[in-house]
């Protein structure tokens, strides 16, 4: 693999096309603000200067999805030019060929502290893989995702909207319009018209290079923060063994998880007792598998016991993962701004074992019974096989913290972590005058209505 | 009914005993405030100087209770003599006689402005009456309330303990110990040990009066906050007719909902765009009532269309209420503190209305649909029936806010006002060692096991 | 009203058209059998002679099903010379002037005796209507009913089919062609290919005067036969009081439900302990109705407690009606050919009351417990409220017997008694070639795909 | 392993005790008839003489069970000298030196030939276990069952009643008080009390060797017949693999399920398209496993497709099943006496996908999308894992017609074939005076009530 040592721009034109660049020799990430508004309960995006690191994730397997990748780079490549453009190891020998401009990849262990901004193009699966690959991290970049084909209910925008979606991911919170830039590049901005909130640094620099459409003064893009959940697998002797755990899913090709950088790994330690964590989008499971046999496990909240489930299985999932596994198990729909834990059994052998919702702070552990005998159970986050534990072996979960850092992190003091910011699609203009509407809409009464066929109605022709 | 002009302590030995006094000439409530602390999700209340206006609530019709209300009565007159007892009428006319001390009654209109604490002995119907008399109000006061009989969800001391729970709650955030407070009245309090905790204003006066056994110092109550939602009820012209409904259950007695007192109409008006709203503890449910034929519902999210309910009825509950209707009702169980609200359908003609769990601070519209023809239907709170709505009509729902008020608000500025506040059991001498795990123990999970049933084993003699 | 002593053909001539003569004077019904056969579930209609007295049910309060009511009686009036058409008096005086002949009506309680063959126009409530007339009886004439705008469950047949519907029904059981009748109007029958099958007696009569297009040999309309639950209610001393209780529900007009003609009166008392029984095509429900507290019913099964229950109220459903009521409030979907009875909670106050299914011959009491107090609960069967029961009275249930009657009934020895004998609709030309499929298709499964959009799935554009 | 040719009793004197014979050389198995009765619908055993051969059936690596078994068979070896015990042959060697004369054994698949009955002693599992030793044939002998520890849902007897249980089910049949017996062996019976009832031929002999406490006349065990589901299992190319298939399941010793003795093998091949077919006692489950992904099912009904079904697995269960798997997956409860069977899905990715109960004669058809790519699924029966399947693999499962044989079956004209012949306990003396109530006592409702905790109250201290 050809590797660049010194990915700057003067350099970037003696560099041949086509070529495979090293990411990890890229620029540290950027990291975002995220700005809380009166009007929405969504958060806004707030770049303190041009985002510069682009991880691009094609569903893999997909040959039409990756001809929309390729479309989607050379767009943001010729009329974003400072942008480094890079993808999973796998998909770059695959595409560079068809494009006429070098890329970058990497160890995907470089991707936390490199990459500015994600794109993912596929469904609600290519999103959960691109969160995992920063689910051993406190701060994932935002995620702009494209539906391809048959739409998920993560994600949010139409593949046919990639150059508006873009831009106003790209421009979100230089708070100027584009023709101010280009006129007065250095000029103050209009004063935030929310003169409450809290004061974002802006810089006006950065932005000069992005020619064409003007976008409106303030127009940033709005920022679901779904919550994540930290698991913490621990063998009989109560050592936390996530580091161990490889992916193990068979059908989903993966790179070897590698060793955590140095700078990453100090980072937080001392303070989180789960670290290193595991960080759930939808949920993690125990299940017994292919054992016919059905699960023990006893559960415990905030270290008080719980209950003893004996059942195929337990998940604990976070709002967003209430549409997935959990809403098939018969848990409710939880708005994933709702801040809630949930403990979803899986055919419990019980009449009363009702789905329960907790604060997203509460500690849950599942504790695998002597009961169980000889069984492994499979544990699984998000949807991939994780690991086989057995009798003694226990899970911890935790709702992730979020909000500003309160002491200096890895990436600077007071930045963001926790959460998945996801950017949430705005109406456009073929989508009517719903700009009153718009404001506090996420999408989500949306998709429950139109994807999960929520309270459809009875009747013939609907 | 006798009326006494001037509750002050000189005059009372004049009075004569097993008189039944006015309320409403007594001093104004003292608002507490209520901590959060770093090992507890629940608050510790904290009292600027003793309360004194106690109102205790006997379930009605059940003689039992009557009498251990006058036990109650009598031991708090005698051992913390500057308190003033308070009953509802009906109440306070059935007891006078049984109490050798004088009591106070009014209007319940007055009791928000003049109770300190609630005392409930009863079920949870007790307690749900309670929040009732303040259900058009921001500010509840302390609600400390004794299980007799069978145990309630909601209802969390024995009332066995009535001494220590008392004297728990009255002392709560004095900070001082007892012996401290006998020989040196008006040293110091220890230094806070959570000096990061933001400053309380401590008098020191005021338990001087408190003799006996001495408590721990920095004891405090634990208060659960149980969110309200806010409901208004709305005629066919989009006007709030909260004011012009009155109860109309008719198997509980009840007086008549007075005018509310000056001070507290002007309260808020132009801030509160609900106001006067209803304040549910647990839901508010539409229900087709007698009427044989299915009611039709349509639900607004945010101003957002999200679906026509066909149904028996539907029901929008608080965390607190996920226990009680909308557990029936096939929804999840949600702690308390998750700040959530629940759409829960009742007998939904559909396979796929699923209950939803929406942001607390969501507003919910029901609006009852053209297609309900004639049909009136039953709009109830908490278990009482307010109103019968007919086509056209809707009900505007939404989380209350809880906090300390921004601005000031009747009660003077920056109090706590929102939620009901319930005194959470600590742990006595016979409950074992339990001290650390106590710290955060709400009671709930037990209730779910002792009372719920949840999760309750298959299998023999259990 | 006018009413005509002799309504016989020879008379006929000379009455005034668009009179209303009397029902009750019509010649007794012609009971039809009912044949098993080996290719299907359904049972084949076999009419000993061709039927004479249709009633039609038009859906109230629907103008245009009141034309389509005269299309339709137009329509068999003058292609099937030998019929008596007979409406309710309500819907006779409102259609007799758009029609040019005589029709018939007379109080309900006349149509037992009359009626060989019911058409509904209307949707499922309109059948549940028709089957009321019935409900005091246990034999019921085939109902045959047409869907008119939004689709029923129950309702098999477009209107748009109603010339072939009729003629196939009317013809059922023949088993000649209509071109053999003509020519050999008395020729034998080719024998029954399916030799083995019972024996029936085919005259070969009275089809002669239909005229037109030939159907197939043996062609026979397919009934699925509803079982219905008897229902009687007993007061505090344990009478039955079922003759005392009238429909009470408003919304829909009703005539009183008049004393039982003495022959039908004393017919099977003395082997039936619950006559007269009311006859539930649906459901029978207890609930709390406009009360806001719960109820609390004592369920008893073949005479052993089974349960306390604590809740809304409780159904107890064929497996018709579990697609009724019975699926709103959870319980599952039963093909109506499963001999069962369910018991189905309505939001029971208890996370382990499961839905139930019995053997239909079970024997189900609801008892009301003492500790209702005062409250009185309604008691409905298919969506009409009968009676409020109070403290001590109970309600007995049990499914009723259907098959031939083994001793003299009041229609003659071994006729057929109980269900509701629905005509199921056969696919027509425009239905594909489905000749092998059809023969068991009793249009269920189209009805939960079409109509109750079970397991519909999930994503966009469905 | 010894054998012996020759089990006559006049040679057993001479075979050395502790021995193990060999079972296959036992005289064929003795068919009960199952009468039906007035006053319940529960099954009446009659034994045409005295079973001989009995197949004891003890929970696997439970000692105290192993005990439990040695002294029941202890005790009717000495009490009835005519029967022959028989092991399964890993019992057999386990067991055959604590006992005093010799026992039997073979390859199970001589059981279906040559037991006369069946004792199980443990939990459902046994029973299950014992079920499926006759999971390829239509005859399964009558199973008495003890519960040993724990109770199960299925058992019936408490181990100590052990005595009472085998005289009576011994007995069952005979029709003579054991001391009419004893004085005039071969007088006439007295005249049943059901003369209606179809007659049964009852030889007075074989029961004369029972000596001691007499029953009395006419006592007869009832039998609850469990229904079972039919089912086989085709490759893509449309050819039944039942008889390749081996049981999976690694934590249950097993021996090889051997070929079918050829008079067996021709039985009925004609006539049952699925033969030769697992029966399943519970129910049969396809299930995505170990595989994280959602396996993907259609689904015919008769052949009409019902759906596609998108989940972790689907079930289909027979009403017996119903309080086992299906239950935890949401089905409802259904008496064992109900004729239908159950599709359940378990997880179904939907929110309308509501469990179904069809008619158990129904033919459903569960194919392997091809959808599901490379996935293997698990089919299992009754929690034993058969297979995994693959893509266009098809699962055909029926309920099993049961009744007397129409034309000559493999053990004789008429013979009752089908369903499991569960002995239900009957009360005992400790029982109190229950005699009315127990004749329709299939003990379900107690079973639902002590052992399911149905509708389990809530409250303290229950
Ligand atoms: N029985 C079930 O419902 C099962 C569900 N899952 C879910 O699948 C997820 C993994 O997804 P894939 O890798 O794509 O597996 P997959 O290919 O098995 O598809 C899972 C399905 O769930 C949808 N989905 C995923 N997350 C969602 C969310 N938060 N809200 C609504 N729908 C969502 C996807 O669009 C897809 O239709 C797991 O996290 C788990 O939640 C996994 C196994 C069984
Ligand atoms: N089908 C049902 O489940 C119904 C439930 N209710 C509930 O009853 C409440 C009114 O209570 P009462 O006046 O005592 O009526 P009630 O005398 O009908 O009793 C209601 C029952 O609910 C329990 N309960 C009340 N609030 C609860 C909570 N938050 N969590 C757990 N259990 C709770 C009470 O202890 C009592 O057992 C309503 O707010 C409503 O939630 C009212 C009508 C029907
Ligand atoms: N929450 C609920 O689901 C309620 C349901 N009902 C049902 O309504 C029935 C009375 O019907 P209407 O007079 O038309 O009242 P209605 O006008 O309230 O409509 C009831 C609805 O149920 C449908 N329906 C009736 N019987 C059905 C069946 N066997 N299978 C599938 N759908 C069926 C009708 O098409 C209609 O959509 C009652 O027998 C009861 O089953 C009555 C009250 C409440
Ligand atoms: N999530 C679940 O509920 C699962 C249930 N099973 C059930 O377990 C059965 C196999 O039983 P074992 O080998 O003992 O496995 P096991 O050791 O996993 O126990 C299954 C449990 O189901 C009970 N059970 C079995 N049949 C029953 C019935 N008909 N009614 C009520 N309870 C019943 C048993 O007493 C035992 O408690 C399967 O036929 C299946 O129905 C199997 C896997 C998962």
């Amino acid at each position: 693999i050809p590797t660049h040592t010194q990915p700057t721009r003067s350099f970037r034109t003696t560099v041949c096309r086509q070529q495979i660049l090293d990411a990890s020799t890229l620029p540290d990430r950027i990291l975002p603000k995220y700005k809380q508004t009166r009007t929405s309960s969504l958060l806004s995006l707030q770049w303190p200067e041009p985002p510069r690191n682009v991880l691009i994730i094609p569903k893999l397997l997909a040959p039409h999805v990756t001809l929309s990748a390729v479309a989607f780079a050379k767009h943001i490549h010729s009329e974003y030019p400072n942008l480094n453009i890079i993808f999973e190891r796998r998909v770059a020998s695959e595409i560079h060929e068809s494009l006429p401009f070098p890329i970058y990849t990497s160890d995907p262990n470089y991707f936390p502290s490199k990459i500015d901004l994600v794109t993912t193009l596929g469904g609600d699966g290519t999103i959960l893989r691109a969160a995992s690959l920063f689910s051993l991290h406190e701060s994932v970049p935002p995620i702009l995702s494209f539906s391809m084909g048959t739409l998920g209910f993560l994600g949010e925008w139409k593949f046919d909207e990639y150059k508006r979606a873009w831009r106003e991911v790209f421009m979100s919170g230089s708070r100027v319009t584009i023709s101010d830039l280009q006129e007065h590049p250095h000029a103050k901005t209009p004063a935030d018209d929310h003169p409450g909130d809290e004061e974002v640094d802006v810089p006006h620099h950065g932005w000069e290079s992005v020619r064409g459409k003007s976008m409106g003064p303030n127009r940033s893009s709005k920022i679901l923060l779904r919550n994540r959940l930290k698991v913490g697998i621990y063998d009989t002797s109560g050592v936390n063994i996530n580091e161990q755990l490889m992916p193990t899913s068979t059908d989903e090709p993966h790179e070897d998880l590698p060793a955590l950088p140095p700078s990453l790994k100090n980072h937080s330690k001392s303070t989180d007792p789960l670290f290193p964590a595991f960080h759930a989008i939808n949920e993690l499971v125990i299940h017994r598998g292919s054992n016919p046999h059905l699960a023990i496990i006893d559960v415990y909240v905030n270290d008080h016991f719980l209950t003893e489930a004996v059942a195929d299985g337990i998940l604990v999932s976070t709002p967003t993962g209430s549409t997935a596994y959990s809403l098939s198990a018969g848990g409710s729909i939880m708005h994933p701004l709702v801040k809630t834990l949930l403990i979803t059994p899986i055919c419990a052998r019980s009449l009363s074992f009702r789905p329960l919702g907790l604060p997203l702070s509460t500690r849950v552990t599942l504790r695998l019974s002597d009961k169980n005998r000889g069984r492994e159970l499979d544990v699984s986050i998000d949807g991939k096989r994780r690991a086989g534990v057995t009798v003694g072996m226990e899970i911890r979960i935790e709702g992730e913290a979020v909000g500003r850092a309160r002491s200096a992190g890895g990436f600077g003091s007071g930045s963001w972590t926790g959460g998945v910011p996801c950017v949430i699609r705005s109406p456009g203009r073929g989508d009517g005058n719903r700009d009153g509407i718009a404001q506090d809409d996420d999408g989500w009464v949306g998709g429950l209505i139109g994807l999960l066929k929520f309270n459809y109605p009875f009747g013939e022709g609907q």
